[in-house]
């Protein structure tokens, strides 16, 4: 069975099946090995301080100076970033064509000293450190005016875009509004609430998809997940900007982030994957309806022809088939 | 140094970059093998028809049965479709959700009976016999009323998501339009001219992207690419649809794809690629602005979370540098 399912979000359709003919391992590249890069040097690595941009921030054990040992999470200024935070935004015509000046920022979060450790083998205190940097990091370029919006991703694996292995994560402030949230805002406008809020209610009443459900958040397999194995993790307080997240908040979410890579990694035959963050955009006109919430996107097919040219994805995993996998992983 | 372009079409914003720091083989991906499937049994061989469901259309040498060898070119039924051309479009909804059935229509061409001949080998009247096909099937599919987009699309090697490696294309009749050549229509509005028509104007005049020019068609790198080397194949009559190409610009198009799949193969050593080509929806009501175009997206760097999240595509390959690599690899 197959049916077309509307994302509101993007405001987009996605093409959906739900009989479950493909094992993780089954997919087509999944037998391709996935680690992102050669052995060799790795500017990532404990030691190697002087190889990266001077740090921004850093948790450390101890007293250490800045660009030395003994960090346990560490930040640093992309260097080889399309963005520079320099100058006004300046916008130019050449003819009926249009651009502007790279002005943004873009930060590394590396997550761990050591190579070999993966992100879901972190220990649940190095998790609390990681969510915590996104939050002061979020709240820091959010204080410059000329970044709209703030992204935090992180690419895992080689068909998530991974260029290097070490484990990290990464931050851009952009000088516009990217826009792939806007249903948000539309949705609002249209049925006067929040479509997020709403999504939430609707599935802890189904309770077809979901995969846990905390005290703040809630994991589950979104209805017209774009990527197989897609999943949410959704705060159930109504809060547009992710730099809102209480204490509290910080560490259930870092104890998701943990569980659901997990889940990801072992009952999905160790899958690249990203997780993004979408928020509200900042220094900008407000408008309501934003609602926070991160998505973790197994990538086990390549974005073919078809979604390149139409931006329908094609999920060959129905969220309904994916979320009691998860699930048992998640519980075991 | 590093911009952000405007893209119409898409109306979204690209980051590009117009240093070439990465030459085609220090792409992370690019020392990954690309061939997309083992060696084995292979339903689109020659003398395996009977492996596929019952042809649509075939190119044959002679007068052979149909389903029987001897076939040149092949149209056949997907077998692993989500789509079925049967009955009506049914929206339903589920609480605030909103589906509809699968409907729609989706076809292979198998473009050769041999197995490791690549497309960009192909012999000219091969190409021209694939072409035909195309624009065949794409008139078939626009009879019915029930189809509203048709995309045709191709996806050759791992990382532009093959799961085949004997040559084929795709061709997917969907009950909707997809909306992301919506720009088209919209600029059409604003400006009162075809945004393709001015773009091939600005891009004559200033003959900083092209690669080549021929009789009705231009090949060109798109000022806002999304993908490094991304070209297109821009037809300089105006025409909405696909199905509308004249014979003579059949044989041109066809010489067009072969020059340029050489183009990308060698110069770019031998990536993925997709095709997909760009037209106005059918059996609608009638927007003026639309512009059928043939898109090559090498893929040489795997969207990740930045792009998943924003759908804001960073480039490390600006178009001015590449469309000088493949014009001198097409003049060759």
């Amino acid at each position: 069975m197959s049916e077309i399912r509307k994302d509101y979000v993007k405001n987009k359709w996605v093409s959906i099946s739900s009989n479950l003919t493909l094992k993780p391992k089954d997919f087509p590249i999944m037998k391709v090995e996935t680690s992102s890069a050669p052995a060799g040097f790795c500017p990532f690595c404990e030691g190697n301080e002087a190889a990266t941009p001077p740090e921004i921030l850093a948790f450390r054990k101890g007293k250490e100076e800045p660009d030395s040992g003994g960090w346990l999470v560490r930040t640093i200024p992309n260097k080889f970033s399309a963005f520079a935070l320099a100058g006004e935004l300046e916008e130019k015509h050449i003819g009926l064509y249009r651009f502007c000046n790279g002005l943004g920022k873009h930060e590394v979060i590396i997550e761990t000293p050591q190579h070999d450790t993966d992100f879901h083998e972190l220990a649940l205190e190095r998790m609390e450190m990681i969510v915590s940097t996104f939050k002061m990091r979020y709240n820091a370029l959010a204080q410059d005016e000329r970044i709209k919006y703030i992204q935090i991703y992180k690419n895992r694996g080689l068909f998530a875009g991974a260029s290097l292995a070490h484990s990290h994560s990464q931050i851009i402030g952009f000088p516009f509004k990217p826009g792939e949230n806007d249903g948000l805002p539309q949705y609002y406008k249209d049925q006067g609430r929040c479509l997020i809020c709403a999504i939430l209610q609707q599935e802890q009443d189904s309770n077809q998809r979901i995969i846990h459900e905390g005290k703040y958040f809630v994991a589950l397999c979104p209805y017209a997940s774009r990527f197989a194995y897609e999943t949410w993790i959704v705060p159930k307080r109504h809060t547009e900007h992710f730099g809102r997240l209480t204490e509290a908040e910080e560490k259930e979410l870092a104890w998701f982030c943990k569980k659901l890579s997990m889940a990801i990694v072992h009952s999905l035959d160790n899958p690249s994957y990203n997780f993004i963050i979408n928020t509200a955009p900042v220094n900008s006109l407000y408008e309501p309806g934003y609602h926070w919430y991160m998505e973790f996107t197994p990538r086990m097919l390549v974005a073919a022809g078809v979604e390149v040219a139409t931006g329908v994805y094609i999920n060959p995993v129905a969220p309904e088939d994916a979320a009691p996998i998860l699930r048992e992983s998640w519980d075991r």
